[in-house]
């Protein structure tokens, strides 16, 4: 005969610092959760702190308020198991934990093993690793708990747990997002699952953090690897499956260091309403990474107390998309665009920012730079005399734009949105001071040949078109100074963005990418672009991490290094 | 009867990348150590890489040109034993190593074993933690190698090593400098040397990576602690002294885990000439920090390709600190200094300007920004009308001098130094895309009542004084609109810096803070200061690292966070 556990994932964004905030929101699902009769309701890694919380975890009044914000929902827990990620305080050490949660008491408390400690991750500045190899009786049914990272590889603490009699595991994660990450995930788990013979319930959070973003879809596997159930991308959910169970306990193997808790021997409501499960579709392509950059912008604004955001609009290709990803994150309402022509700039190019601001429904404006152009020129005169028109003269203008735009900035209280891409950001194709300056980069990580395949994509799904068709096609130029390509300074895209992937993503040599068939020249060139250009790189504001490697926490390089790859 | 092991301390300054430069500077110094008859020549930590070198590790190319450039200068160390720091890879894991080279072959290579992962230090993300304690016969001495970190905490490996039989401990380093903390390694250095019994040979390198200095004070120990050479700090040195050691071998315990290797049996040179030892002086206070400023300037300039330097020069303390700073790092003929005064601007600020100019010997320039103050106010009164003047209207100057600065900067490649200081960043009292741009922020970390202090030292130690005093004695300014002074908008620096030190350096609470005899108010306001302003401070250039805990590497606070520490 068989017996029904019944789980609840509560895939839920919170807000790192927030302690107070992410307590009162995990309550709010343990509620739901008890309510649909859930025998175990699951939250993310650090539910309490938000991940992830960096430094905040090396001052001891954060981690003290933690415990104490963690231990003030124990009690509200009755009638259910919650699994809610917190730091543990154990003497001075400070472990990412996981508090079983039993009918109103803190049960047991599992300490993460594997500390990812690459890529974006630090979590060895801030951890111990976990020791111990708990198994849970919930419901009748043996479960283990662990943590994100802990499941990632084969082995422990999934294979003892599971040797050891755990026929469920619940892991909870604060994961990432990347382009195509979810299916590497899901397949991973899949093997887990099989390997193991367990059901694993994966419990992703959602939500954007400073430069990243997490992306949900957290599922249900069976231990045949069969997806049971998916929650939404880019969306909070309490995803709720029904897992079903053969009667008493599987043979177990004795295993040094696990240690079993009876927590509860039959669910708290035998009889449980029917509740729908579901596996919610997943956006493809170019919709899964346009989902990422509304959420991430979105919850970047929101979480530093944001409203209103502010964007140049040079009636160029980049500019466009970040407003139509501004619009959907915050609104048209919300959304200011600015036109800034310059002596240079053409008159399609400031007809195109307007028939885009006009279909996006934002406010528009127009303010020409030329009298703040002409007064640095007579400025400089004296300092330039003798020398010849070049970089020094074109980014004035892209200065000048900065100083207006930030005006309106300070004057409003609007953040503002810039508008570099990835391709530019690493050839160093951007002006410090410049087209740089601002409170976000909503495309950063977005090399340009994708910024096309967005801005097309997002024609094709708004209801009609917000791009005009002509953006699309003209050839880029920062109109800096008069016929001006991007082409004049850097490769074509198609053969740039290639490139870049495999310098910046892959960390391959010149002489690798060589071997894929582009030429050496072009490659050299563009690896010392790269190269040279970390500190103007280092200078920009966040935005959202959509590659495997962004700029930032995932890519630490010196600025002085004499390595040339070539 | 006794026998003397002649060591030589080759503290140099590596730069990251450049193995064939490094290499070529490392085998400069085995020829004069060579020359000396030194027994022992030992290197910093990551020689032939330069420390850190950071993602550069994670290339596979870099860590294989690494280990081919340590191969390179293996046969050229004939007649004497070097140990040289590298990246050793093995399989395709990556050690933080030490090359021990003896006669012209790659004797051993011993594994860090200790790998720091806090502060700045992300060593975890890179390296395998080593495994082995090997001991060497050197010139009928058993010798134990290990490497920075490994030495910092009693026990292992520097124990094992002893007790195994090691009298001398080459202990190679890549050890950051803050104010103070020689002393620290000083006393650490003469526990462990007490502690086991053993001679220590402390290799630290000197001179600037980035945001990091290293302050040399290479050092050998007594096994009674005792101090018996010391190098100079902030320069180049080979720091050659004899250790007399007691015939035959110290009584070993068996250890597990430990190899001997024997390599040679008697010096090279049996008869040595007298060599000079020293203990080189050590600057004090002021003196220390002056020199690690000037030294971490000098060496971002000339790795990063910068000859000339370019300061905006207020007529304020800070401005005039750290042109003084860059005449002491590169010479008054590669500084221009310009003043860039607007309608607020006092006549009293260019007179300082201009004196301090003077008084330095740099080229000087006046160049007014009011034909684009005029522009800007012109261009934004339809969007300002109705409104009130504030930050808005003052940041438009700061923001003309960043755009005047930027375009000389670029028209004739001088680097732009910016000039606030770690008060000001802490509390956001800067200007983005305004005061805050340029290429290094040579005062960064220092804060305000400290730039007052090494100001003073400045003027007392230079031959005479360079800073007018007027510019010490005036209260500190924006001139942003009429009468404005720093104490409208902050607490007076005297409280307000030690506040800073305890929220920032030492991660206290604000009631910590306010127990330590603060007032509520102040401490909440300055906290709150803080951690708005943590976006601004993502967005600052590189600047020198002088105290525990600076803004950039080490200290990974999220720029959302609702955490508030009150």
């Amino acid at each position: 005969m068989a017996k029904t556990l019944r789980v609840g994932i509560a895939q839920i964004n919170t807000t790192v610092g927030d302690l107070e905030g992410n307590v009162r929101e995990a309550l709010e699902y343990v509620e739901r959760a008890r309510e649909l009769g859930v025998d175990i309701v699951s939250f993310p890694e650090l539910t309490v702190t938000g991940y992830p919380p960096e430094d905040l975890l090396l001052r001891a009044a954060f981690v003290k308020d933690n415990v104490e914000a963690l231990e003030s929902m124990v009690e509200r827990c009755r009638g259910i198991t919650a699994v809610v990620g917190f730091a543990d305080l154990v003497g001075s050490a400070v472990f990412n934990a996981a508090a079983v949660i039993h009918d109103g008491r803190l049960a047991h408390v599992y300490h993460k093993e594997r500390l990812p400690n690459y890529g974006v991750f630090d979590e060895v500045r801030y951890f111990q690793e976990g020791a111990e190899l708990p198994v849970y009786t919930i419901a009748g049914v043996e479960v283990g708990v662990n943590i994100c990272e802990d499941i990632w590889y084969p082995g422990d603490p999934t294979e003892t747990q599971a040797k050891a009699g755990a026929r469920v595991i619940v892991n909870i994660n604060g994961s990432p997002y990347h382009a195509g990450k979810r299916r590497f995930r899901e397949e991973m788990l899949a093997e887990r699952a099989r390997a193991y013979d367990v059901y694993v319930c994966y419990t992703n959070q959602v939500g954007g953090q400073d430069e990243l973003v997490f992306d949900g879809g957290s599922m249900v596997l069976a231990p045949s690897g069969e997806l049971m159930a998916r929650a939404a991308m880019f969306e909070e959910e309490l995803l709720v499956c029904d897992l079903e169970l053969e009667q008493g306990t599987r043979n177990r193997e004795q295993r040094k260091g696990v240690q079993h808790f009876v927590l509860g021997d039959a669910p708290f409501s035998a009889n449980k309403l029917a509740v729908p499960t579901r596996i919610a579709p997943e956006p493809e392509g170019e919709a899964e990474v346009y989902g990422a950059l509304v959420l991430g912008t979105r919850d970047y604004l929101h979480k530093t107390g944001f409203e209103k955001a502010l964007i140049a609009l040079s009636g160029g290709i980049d500019s466009s998309l970040v407003a139509a990803i501004a619009v959907d994150a915050i609104g048209a309402e919300n959304v200011h665009g600015v036109s800034m022509p310059s002596r240079y700039s053409s008159e399609g190019s400031i007809k195109d920012a307007k028939e885009l601001a006009e279909n996006l429904g934002i406010e528009f404006r127009i303010i020409p730079i030329e009298p703040a152009h002409e007064a640095f020129e007579e400025m400089l005169t004296p300092a330039f005399e003798g020398t010849e028109p070049g970089v020094a003269e074109e980014n004035l203008q892209s200065r000048i734009r900065a100083n207006v735009i930030l005006a309106l900035s300070n004057k409003f209280g609007w953040i503002v949105l810039t508008t570099g891409n990835k391709s530019e950001l690493a050839t160093g194709y951007a002006t410090l001071a410049g087209d740089m300056v601002g409170g976000f980069a909503v495309i950063k990580d977005v090399p340009k040949t994708l910024v096309y395949r967005l801005a097309r994509w997002r024609n094709a799904h708004g209801g009609r078109p917000v791009i005009p068709e002509v953006v699309l096609s003209k050839p880029p130029s920062a109109e800096l100074r008069p016929g001006q390509l991007d082409q004049d300074s850097l490769p074509p895209y198609e053969v740039l963005d290639p490139i870049l992937e495999q310098y910046v993503e892959h960390d391959r040599s010149v002489q690798e990418i060589v071997g894929m068939g582009y030429d050496y020249g072009t490659v050299a060139r563009v690896a010392l672009m790269v190269d040279r250009n970390e500190y103007k790189r280092r200078q920009a504001p966040p935005g959202v991490k959509i590659t495997p490697k962004a700029f930032g926490r995932d890519r630490r390089l010196p600025m002085a290094s004499r390595y040339r790859a070539w």
